[in-house]
């Protein structure tokens, strides 16, 4: 490897570098408070989000000492690995998102916060966010609505994802997350996923969505180098 | 749609909201000075460039208008538009980041650089990541290679992309971005996907990746809460 | 058009040529006598294959007149339509075949039917069948596990679907289809795919399976130029 | 495993029982013969065809060893292997019946064949066939248009496939089959798949297409049952 890149490195601090422990990700705790979803669906989803926390670690260790030279695009453990690290890291963070930002039976959003004038501007106005925030939840193959800034144009979207990697927009950060997975309603809703979204939707955390709409807005400040 | 969030909004400030214009996305121009690629490449992939803009612009403002109360998981305007929406932006995007950040002919990375230090932490060594990088280019299939800082893992992490929006990391901002479509290459290298991503990697605008660290840097330390 | 093939069309029989009518499919009824999924769940599966029908009948009806000169690979209503079609065939498809060879309580194989003597012959065993097939059902993400014929290898092969139309082999005659979709049994079993799993493969309809499993060799003698 | 199916198996005839040999894809010959298509284009893309046989061969060879009761949907051995046997066993047919039927410089249909009528009974006419195969050829996303017997609707259908294995209909044999993944014309037509399809089109070698037609034709009466 030493062709490739060409040597024009200059040899000055080393000793900075430190390599950092693997990643490890470890399981949060989560307090929903919600007549819409029932205990056994809560205790059930909070089990399967431990299984992407520990399948996210082992895909992610295993990554540290496969064979790369080996990979390829046909048929290789490398790019296995790497299905699995990205499919069960969106798995892990999508979830603890979702189930910080649901779940208040005390919702309320002021006119005056940040997330309701960001949503109001980009998405012309409160209502309209709404409506296509449904409309992502009611779209999505298995997967999740998200609100998030996107770090291209600048500006809030809604994405639809698939599943938990299919359909994703490259840069972003989320600040709105909604599990529109089948495992999220069916116990309760069947396949209503409408009525489980609009449920979902009257029971937002808007204090927590407003701390991460606090930093998306720092973070696009940074982006355009205010900061 | 009245009913969709409780009613505790406090009426405060509504003039601070104004309706931003729709989003457009413009034509960007690059400079790849490269012995690597052939002009015809380079042209050819600039034209394919566009065509993403003008149809993220297209899907992007059809948006604004489609009925989103049909919306559906089976069959519906709005999902196929949103598909093709996120698919269009992330194609403008990475080609973007992809033009900026290859083709320069005296490609020099320096120790003491943040992309190199932040490489080398969180991969091991430089080399660590170069090999991992190298790995994702020869992995994806129709797609990219992309380092990027990941806002959950808080540390740089590479992403093997499959066509544009697939197999993609929720909360992502972008350093190092390989276009390895087979657009990309083919004209100039076959199938030999592995030369072409060295030579790609021979002559990254470090100048310009770094000002994009420093970026993601900041942006770490927004979530972190330390800005 | 004209130029598209070349001119050495011979004219002989047109008035042979009739188009058919456009392709309709209609609900079909299922008995599904089970101990193993509540009335519920089967009451609301059979709604939602119901909305498969009505997708793939729209779908397949609005491509009849789609402008299909303007078709693209980026944003294009013919690939919109395209992607809904298949998505909603195998939706209807792939549920019938499931519902009608599910909830047999008196479920019985046996040794001499061609269905026992070609799962056991392409897959070492009849238990090596069971095992791989339950493997699919507990690997497919929100999707499906199906015995076919393959018409390459000219064997029988278990495939794991994810959603309705990804990761599927192109050549296929489907003999056994197991819904793994959370959909199929959320309400009963939440996240124990594993248990509805085994549930449905003691009570597979084998009267079913064998009227598939003979045409499906029947089939290969075709294939073979056997017939 | 003993319980998974009930016991009623009834033992008559062990003996016939034997298992075949592993599945063992083997090379081809095939010969293409066209002005529209450079030489190395043509060796290279055969090179691509041997690397999708080896690693479905592979793939294939390590599930039969692969601990089937650890598979899950998340992270498994048995997932990735799954996922790898059906994309390359894709590639690999798909490939071959590609090089079968391109490259004919004295394409000719006649239209007493059965491929003229059965393709312009169920398209409408035989130019309408025309139009949605080339709209399907320009749709796809590095993949494939693919006209087969659908044996759920029972008539020849065109199919717009992604990569290998994604958008993929149930229940299919194969008739016509162009590989529109930009490796298949990059080198010789850049990003023009509109001008590379139609040329392929042109050169067809309908006596090819003719025996797998009326393969297909056999096919379908046996599914109704009339053989």
């Amino acid at each position: 490897m030493k062709t490739l890149i060409n040597n024009n490195v200059k040899n000055i601090i080393r000793d900075t570098l430190k390599l950092d422990e693997a990643l490890n990700s470890q399981e949060k705790q989560f307090k929903i408070n919600t007549d819409f979803l029932s205990n056994e669906n809560i205790e059930n989803h909070k089990q399967l989000y431990k299984g992407y926390i520990d399948n996210f670690n082992k895909s992610n260790l295993k990554l540290d000492s496969v064979e790369k030279s080996q990979s390829n695009s046909n048929h290789s453990e490398f790019r296995s690995l790497k299905l699995d690290e990205t499919y069960n890291l969106n798995g892990v963070y999508l979830h603890e998102l979702h189930f910080a930002n649901i779940g208040d039976p005390n919702s309320q959003i002021k006119m005056d916060s940040l997330s309701y004038m960001r949503l109001a501007r980009d998405f012309g106005s409160f209502d309209n966010w709404q409506k296509d925030f449904l409309a992502c939840c009611n779209a999505a193959q298995c997967g999740w609505a998200i609100t998030y800034l996107n770090t291209y144009t600048q500006t809030y979207m809604n994405a639809m994802v698939d599943l938990h990697s299919n359909n994703v927009p490259f840069g972003s950060y989320p600040v709105i997350v909604m599990d529109v997975w089948q495992h999220a309603y069916y116990r309760d809703y069947l396949k209503d996923v409408n009525t489980y979204s609009r449920a979902m939707m009257k029971q937002l955390r808007w204090s927590v969505i407003e701390e991460r709409v606090m930093k998306a807005d720092k973070i696009l400040q940074v982006i355009r180098g205010q900061v």
